[in-house]
Parts: structure tokens; C-alpha cells; sequence
């Protein structure tokens, strides 16, 4: 340890958000002798970012509270400086490095100074870029990306002196459907959600799941364009025209939210490697191709859990590589090691969150699946609170090898995914889910968690209780719904057959054992009861409808 | 598999809650032609014997709803006969259990009438009998326990026609705690809790931990009475004297809570192997020490994660045992694992979580322990939902293996409980816990996770940044207080010394590097950045006090 501490290494990290400012802490605390200097562009950094749009809404009333510690001191570059020891060089761009020689060559973009540093260590921070659609001018007053703290200041002043009646928001994935929400239901403006994809979120969720939320969505208001991909914007008397592949949009706003890239011109320029991705090539130490070199944050590629390289860009996961990075610095074999990419959104009274592959990520890597879903109470069933929450759980069906879960619902659905991702790391399968250990009380959780429950009815699903495939289309089957008369009669179902389960075991034969059957219920439960009562009598084509009528209908 | 379908095995299962009647169900499902009869000697069977104090306290209208599903369909014995195709005998008794013979006598409480059945295998889910304080009658008037609906519908009657005013709540586990709130909240009944222990919720929390739920109890106005062992209750006109090692306190009512133990009659008639800690003895595949019966739920003991046996008897673990049985039946292999005994309370606004193992426990079975404890923000900070949470960490201090984790506060502690378990089953290290993915956005999280960060902590201290041992006297240290001006003046600290943070770094050297320093903040975030600073700066004798201001003062 002590040859490290005396260590006066001098360290240059370029980029003042979660993962440089938390490399450049650790190492400094870990090497009090050294010299790091973290250099910015912006004049505001390590603010949360990921809290923009909650300013924009109104539930944060000023962007000050995100540049805040917890203790209410202002994480300026002061506060670096005097509290963390760093050498913070802010409003600063660096114009060239020579990996060569070890010098990074800066200019204050205030006064014009230019300077040189030497450095043994050099760290990539440089985050990511919204992505802006082509041909629209960066000082647009109509149109802009959502990132920094001056586009939320800007967009919510127009808010407040009543300058929005009408936005499109285009993208929606995390940022555009929080600020779908943000405009909808602080200021009341009518939103135009534009969607590329055949599905919102579509780094999260399938086209079953996301069907829950646009629904929600509609219901409180935001009209929601699928398959919709943008051509062109067009410039109209007071306000803008959106050509998309599907439909024309007019609107007086457009906020382009489709993605971030990975800012790597610097580490392109340096001739570093780059994935296939586009992030930054870093190995499990996170060193970039250079060995002096490392890389953090959202400008690298990470390893997902099944092998795959990815762009995640999360604030998560750039805070640890942030820390990991300090470690390295001082000679600590710290490894960042695989990623699940769990993360979580929140859609009016939804809570929504995903870890692992979806159905449609798997598809694209070639990886045999098979699903579960249920409709799950989130608390005990009798416990006032309870609410409904909707689980998908994808697993490989050649190795039952969990994949992927997504969740949505009013209830807590954050801890399933946190619980799962974990499971996911440490490759877990079906018969996982079964040993995992939930705290149980009515007012936090069910006796049996939706996570066992889940992996009860994909083990079961490997034998002979089949769930219905979403992904084929309907077919000819007659539905029978098994739920009870009370249910039948105020939730109906049409053209189905209604059995009620109570009543079932003694009816199994009135059907054709060579009848295509589809059961339901309401949540999941009995009719999967149900399936295998009529497997065991014989019949080979039937299945149940995994998440029942809930859904379905989506209401509870 | 098909010879397993076909069995036409006779099984008897001797107990209808969760676990007998999980088993049932789940050897039925995968034997269709086997007779399973289940017996139970009550009347009301498999309800949710957790909600009963929800009941007590009007969160819940009616028992009703505890013994339906969630669909609405009551859960007596013949939705058990018809649904699961059980053969189903309540308010019977077992009279005998010849084992040679394999043969089991029952008598119908009811009628009298004696059976004999013969059986290939029997399950005991037995359960657990409450604690009765000794020379207490059964039909005391004024003193139960609380167990059976029945016991929750006299109480409830009680209070609904006004004849409580004060109650005595013996015992401060699970029960004891929700029961002190019913009273308390929703029937404004003056309730004293008398607990033998130092501390309340003895098999979830330390001392220090207790400390913080104890303030909170005492804010709703619950009068506790800690290391209060009752040796006698002596009836008083209209009221009960209840006298402890301690005190004597008056009071018109008396429940008793002082836990369970498992009833093991059955068993130990038949010759089965009793553990040490009471329960039927059973190996990993739940089968007791006749290789024909099988046990499950409260009546057992199993293992714990770090090895020792143990009985828990909580919900969760006997529907999970029940289905494992189940299997067992079958021939199919399925193992029950160790248990971590996660577990969770509500306490008026307090969630109260705990998995592994106490430091107290730890003490017990020998293995040195360390701690590291914080408080947190539940979400981002800047969110006008976050809540502070309370966390204490314990690991082995040779091994950096968790032991435990002990988490209460308004927000969400549940959360963390259940993904510290998951990895205490796995034998999780401190490292490990950086490694822990959490989906993250503001409403739901900060960017890292408390667990992350008591992770980093621990770690910090397996170096050099010492936290305060609680378990120490306070000595004669200088404490230091390094919060802002504004927090030191608006939530004043006695008898120490204030150097903010921001200021500290070139103010080191104003202390003598052999005194003995205690630095404290708000949370313990920089309370531990300043210690790094002493350290460094080569004092000896300093330490930071873990979850600052906040767990000391228990305000936010």
C-alpha cells in the first residue's frame, strides 16, 4: 500500500461527470501524493443529469438541488478542489493529446490560455452525445436534444411563461417518455410521442409489454405514433411539421430524444480502439488498447452478461467504473466485470423496469427462447395497498439459462428487477428462482414471490404446461375462461367458453381432446391449473394464457 | 415421468396451512392418481395467519379476506377436495401413527368417529404452538396469545364495543410489534410492550438498531419496557398486575408474544429425530429421520446459510418447503437450500428488514465480526420522495464473508434485504457487493446503491478508515464535527469541536497527532472522507461515527 500512496503519479481525466469525477476522488484518496487534473468543457459539472426531467416537471424546483451533495454543498469546482484535492480545469477543451510523449495540450475557452501537461496516466471520460436528427441547425428555437442543464432551463422557461401548447417528443425511450410525462402532467401540453420502433422503450421491453404502458399512456393523454420514423422537419408559420415514414405531425415544438452515441473523437483521434458499437474498446481492467490509457462512463463498451459487447450508457454503471477506474490507477486489480443492464422508468402511476435481453435483443443474437408472464399481486392479496404488477421472464430454452425480465405495474416491480439482474450476473437458471429467499410481510411483499412463482410456471412450462406464445398470431382455438361466474359476468370476455375452475375437474372431457383450447383467467393461475388438467386427459393442443385477462385489459 | 403420473400412492399429510397444503397440492398436480388426504384438527384452514394483526387494526375488514384467494373464492376444505382434488379432513385428530405399519388413526372432533389409514408416505406440517407464559389458564379472560383467527376476532370485538383501554403487549417480536402498532394506531388503546431483552425485535435487530425503532415507537406513543423478564401476572379487579424482574406494571389485558416453538408431539411419538433447537430434524431433501415421512414448515429446523441449525418460522420458507415436499414425493430431487431468514416489519412509518445473522447472533456461534453502518437517501436526494434509510452491514472480520445487514428507516428497506440475502446465500464477500447491479432512476434510486456504498465503506475499513464500534463505552475521544455551519447551528451537537469539511483538509494539523478523534457528519459520508485525511496525516487513534447525526438522533 505505501508505495502507492507515495505515489505522486500525475493523472489527467478528461470529462467532469459521474465516472471521471469519482476516478479522480478514489485515486486521489488512495495516492494523496499524486497530481490529477480533471478537465471539462462545461462550466457545470457533476450535476444529475438523470434528474432533468423531474425538473422540468416541476417535482425539483430548482436545477440546483442536482448539483448539490446530499449535505446541500454545491459540487462545483471549487468543492472539488478544496474538498476532494483535485486539480479541476473547467471550461476547458482539450485540442490534442500525444500518447507519444504523454502530453495533453488544453485551452481555456474563456480566455483563450493555452497550456500542456505531462501525464503518466490518461483517463476517458467523455460521456456521450445526443443524437440530433440530420440537417437541424443546433441553435434551432423550435427544436432541440434534451441533455444538459441549459436545455432543461431553457424548455421549462418557455413552460412557465405559457410559450408550449403543443410538443413532439421524438423517442421513447428513457428521456422521452419522462418528458412525455413531465410536459403531460405539470403543464398540461399536448404531447405528440413519435416512435421509430413498433413499441415504446424499445431497449427494455417487447411488443406484449409495452402494449400495458402505451396503453397508460393514452389514458393520460400523450398521443403515442409507433412505427413512425422521422424524415424530415419541416419550418411552418409558428411552428413545425413532422414528416415521418407513416404520417405528418404538427406541433409548435420538437424535442429529439432517439439516443446517445459515445463521445470518442478524442480517443479516435488518439488512435485507440473502438468497438463495433462505437464506444471505447476497454478490457475487464478498463484499460482502453493503450495501457496508459483507461476508460469510463458512457463512452465505452461494456461486456453484457451473455458476451456480447454493448453501449449502456447509464449513471448506474458509470459511477462504478468511475470508482474501478480509481482503483486501477493505483495498481489495484479491481475488475469492472459484466453488466445486465438493469434500469427502471417511471410513466405516470407505472413503474416500469427491465434487466437482461428482451425477447426481440435475443432474437438478434441468435439465442433460442421461451417466456412466462404473470399477472402478480405486489403485496399480499388482502393487504389494502396491493397492487398489480405484469411480469415477462425470458429464459433459453435450450439451457433454461435465465435471460430477461421485464416488469410494469403501480406496484414495486424496481426490487424484482434488482433481485433478478443479480441472479442474472451470476448466470442463474429456472431452478434458481425457486431458492430464492424474499422478507415476507403483508404490507411488502406476498408469501411467495412473483419471482418464484415465475420460475414455478416456466419450470412447469418445460414439462407440459404451455403458455400461450404472444409472438404467433392468434389462431382458431376456442378460449375457455375459466374464471368465476362474478368475474365472467362483470370483466366479459367474448366468444369465449366460460368453465369456472370450481367446477372444471368434472368437465375436462366435455371438450374434443384434438380441440385447439386457449385458457384464461385473470391473473395466470388457474388457467395454468387448468392446461394441465387437460394434458393429463389426453389433449395436445392446449395452452393458457400466461398474465390473463389483467393483461390483456390491462385494469385492475 | 409417466410413472410417476400413474403412482397410485397413498399419502397423508398431517397439517393444512402452507406447507402441508402447498405439498398436497404440488404431489396431486404431478401424481394425479395418488390419494392424498390432508388433516388438520381445525375448522379454518390455510388463511393468512400473517394479516391478522391487519385484521386487529382495520387495515383488513374482514378474516374473510385472509382465507380467500385472490380471486375471491374462500379456501375452505372443499375448494381443496374440488380445485386441487384433496381428500380433506378438518377438525380431526391424529390419535395415533403406527410407522412398522404404516398406519395412521384419526378421530373427527366433531363426531367422534375413529379411522384408520393406511399410508406409503407421510408428511408432518405440523406448525408451531405460541408461547404461553407458564400458570396461565387457557381461557384466561383477560390474557392469549395470538395465533388463530379466532384469537383476532375476540380481540377485535373488544375493541369494537370499547372495552380496552390500556393492554399489555409481552414480547416485541414480529407479532408483539405489529400488535403494539393495531392497538395503538387505529384503536388508540394505551399499550405497554414488555420485551426480556435489551433491545426490541431481538431475533432481527442489535442494540444499536433497536435504538432507532425504540424512538419511533415511543413517538406513537407505545411505552416500552425493555429487559423486563415477566415472572408473574396476577389478576387485580378489572385488570392484571404484571410483574418482571424489573418492575410491575398494571394493565387491563395481556397478550403474550414471546415467539412459537414447533410442534414436534406427533414426532416424537413416532420416534423421529428432535434438533437441538426443538424442530424435526430433516436433511436436505425435507425427509425426517424415516426415510417414509417427510417434514416441513414450522415444526422443522433447518439450515442456516453459515451452517448451524436453526428453526425459522416464517410464511415464505414454508410455502417454499411445501412445494419441495411436494416434489420429494414425487421421487423428484428436488433440495430445500439453507435459509438466510430474511425477514421484514412494519412499524408505524418505520419499515423495519433483516437477513443473516445479528452481531449478537454472531457472537453466539463464535465468528468475529465487524460492522460498518450509514444513513442513506432511499432515492436520488434531489427527489421529493426520498426518505432516509438506516443500514448496518456485519461481515467476518477474517473472512470479509456478510454475515447480515439490519435496515430500517421510511424509505424502502425491504429492497436491500432481499438482494443482500440472495448473495448471503451465495456466500457473497464485501467485494462482491460492487459488483451488484441496481436498476437506477430518480424515483426509485440513487445512482449507487446503499449497498454499494457499504460495501465501499467496509472495505475503506479493512484499510484504514475505522468506523465506531457501538459495542464499545464511549471513551474520552474529541469528537469532531465536520458538517456545514448551517447544519451544525440548526441541529447542534454537544461538546464537540466543528471544522467543516471544506475546511478541514488544510486544518489537520490543529489536532495533536496522539489524540484520540471521533469525526462525525450527518450521514457518515464525510465524517469517513476526514478520517482518510487524519489517517493520512498520521494520527493513530481516530474513527468516524457510521450513519452520522442521523442514526444517532434518529431525525430527518
Amino acid at each position: 500500500m505505501s508505495e502507492t500512496k507515495n505515489s505522486n503519479l500525475k493523472i489527467v481525466i478528461v470529462g467532469a461527470s459521474a465516472a471521471g469525477l469519482r476516478a479522480a476522488a478514489r485515486a486521489k484518496r488512495l495516492m494523496p501524493e499524486s497530481l490529477i487534473t480533471v478537465i471539462d468543457e462545461g462550466k457545470i459539472i457533476s450535476y444529475g443529469a438523470c434528474g432533468l426531467p423531474y425538473y422540468l416537471s416541476g417535482d425539483i424546483e430548482s436545477t440546483r438541488a442536482l448539483m448539490e451533495t446530499s449535505w446541500g454543498t454545491l459540487r462545483n469546482a471549487e468543492f472539488f478542489e478544496k474538498v476532494k484535492g483535485l486539480d479541476m480545469r473547467i471550461q476547458t477543451k482539450v485540442t490534442n493529446v500525444d500518447i507519444e510523449n504523454k502530453s495533453i495540450s488544453l485551452m481555456n475557452k474563456i480566455t483563450g490560455d493555452e497550456k500542456n501537461l505531462q501525464f503518466d496516466k490518461l483517463v476517458l471520460a467523455t460521456g456521450a452525445t445526443p443524437i440530433m436528427l440530420p440537417g437541424i441547425p443546433a441553435d434551432h428555437q423550435r427544436i432541440s436534444t434534451f441533455k444538459t442543464v441549459e436545455d432543461a432551463a431553457r424548455w421549462r422557461k418557455k413552460l412557465e411563461t405559457g410559450q408550449i401548447e403543443r410538443i413532439a417528443i421524438i423517442g421513447s425511450g428513457f428521456i422521452g417518455i419522462e418528458l412525455a410525462e413531465a410536459f403531460t402532467s405539470m403543464w398540461d401540453v399536448k404531447v405528440d410521442l413519435i416512435e421509430g420502433e413498433n413499441r415504446i422503450l424499445p431497449q427494455m421491453l417487447d411488443t406484449d409489454m409495452s402494449f400495458l404502458i402505451e396503453k397508460h399512456l393514452k389514458e393520460h393523454g400523450v398521443r403515442l405514433h409507433k412505427n413512425c420514423r422521422v424524415t424530415a422537419i419541416n419550418d411552418i408559420p409558428d411552428g413545425l411539421e413532422i414528416v415521418t415514414n407513416n404520417k405528418t405531425i404538427k406541433t409548435e415544438y420538437a424535442i429529439v430524444a432517439i439516443g446517445v452515441h459515445p463521445r470518442v473523437e478524442l480517443a479516435r483521434q488518439m488512435g485507440l480502439k473502438i468497438g463495433k458499437c462505437g464506444g471505447i474498446t476497454v478490457d475487464k481492467n478498463l484499460t482502453t488498447s493503450h495501457p496508459d490509457v483507461y476508460a469510463a462512463g458512457d463512452c465505452i463498451e461494456v461486456e453484457y452478461f451473455h458476451g456480447e459487447k454493448v453501449v449502456i450508457p447509464l449513471g448506474s454503471l458509470a459511477n462504478k467504473q468511475g470508482r474501478a477506474v480509481g482503483d486501477q490507477l493505483t495498481g489495484r486489480k479491481t475488475e469492472f466485470k459484466k453488466v445486465v443492464g438493469s434500469a427502471c422508468v417511471k410513466v405516470f402511476d407505472y413503474n416500469v423496469a427491465s434487466t437482461g435481453l428482451t425477447e426481440t435483443m435475443a432474437a438478434r443474437y441468435g439465442i433460442p427462447t421461451r417466456t412466462v408472464r404473470g399477472t402478480f399481486n405486489d403485496l399480499a392479496h388482502y393487504y389494502p395497498e396491493d397492487k398489480n404488477i405484469f411480469l415477462k421472464l425470458i429464459y433459453n430454452s435450450d439451457t433454461q439459462q435465465i435471460l430477461g425480465l421485464q416488469a410494469a405495474g403501480e406496484g414495486n416491480v424496481v426490487k424484482r428487477v434488482d433481485v433478478l439482474g443479480n441472479l442474472l450476473m451470476n448466470e442463474g437458471c429456472l431452478e434458481d428462482l425457486l431458492d430464492l429467499e424474499f422478507a415476507y410481510s403483508p404490507p411488502y411483499a406476498s408469501a411467495l414471490d412473483p419471482l418464484y412463482m415465475l420460475g414455478a410456471a416456466a419450470l412447469n412450462q418445460e414439462e407440459d404446461v404451455i403458455s400461450v406464445d404472444y409472438n404467433k398470431s392468434p389462431d382458431s382455438a376456442l378460449i375457455l375462461d375459466v374464471r368465476t361466474p362474478d368475474e365472467a359476468k362483470n370483466y366479459p370476455l367474448e366468444n369465449t367458453m366460460h368453465i369456472p375452475l370450481e367446477e372444471l375437474r368434472e368437465r375436462v372431457n366435455e371438450l374434443a381432446k384434438n380441440k385447439a383450447i386457449r385458457i384464461i383467467c385473470s391473473r395466470g393461475t388457474r388457467s395454468a391449473e387448468a392446461t394441465r388438467w387437460f394434458v393429463e386427459a389426453g389433449h395436445k393442443n392446449v395452452a393458457y394464457a400466461g398474465g390473463g385477462w389483467f393483461m390483456l385489459n390491462k385494469e385492475s
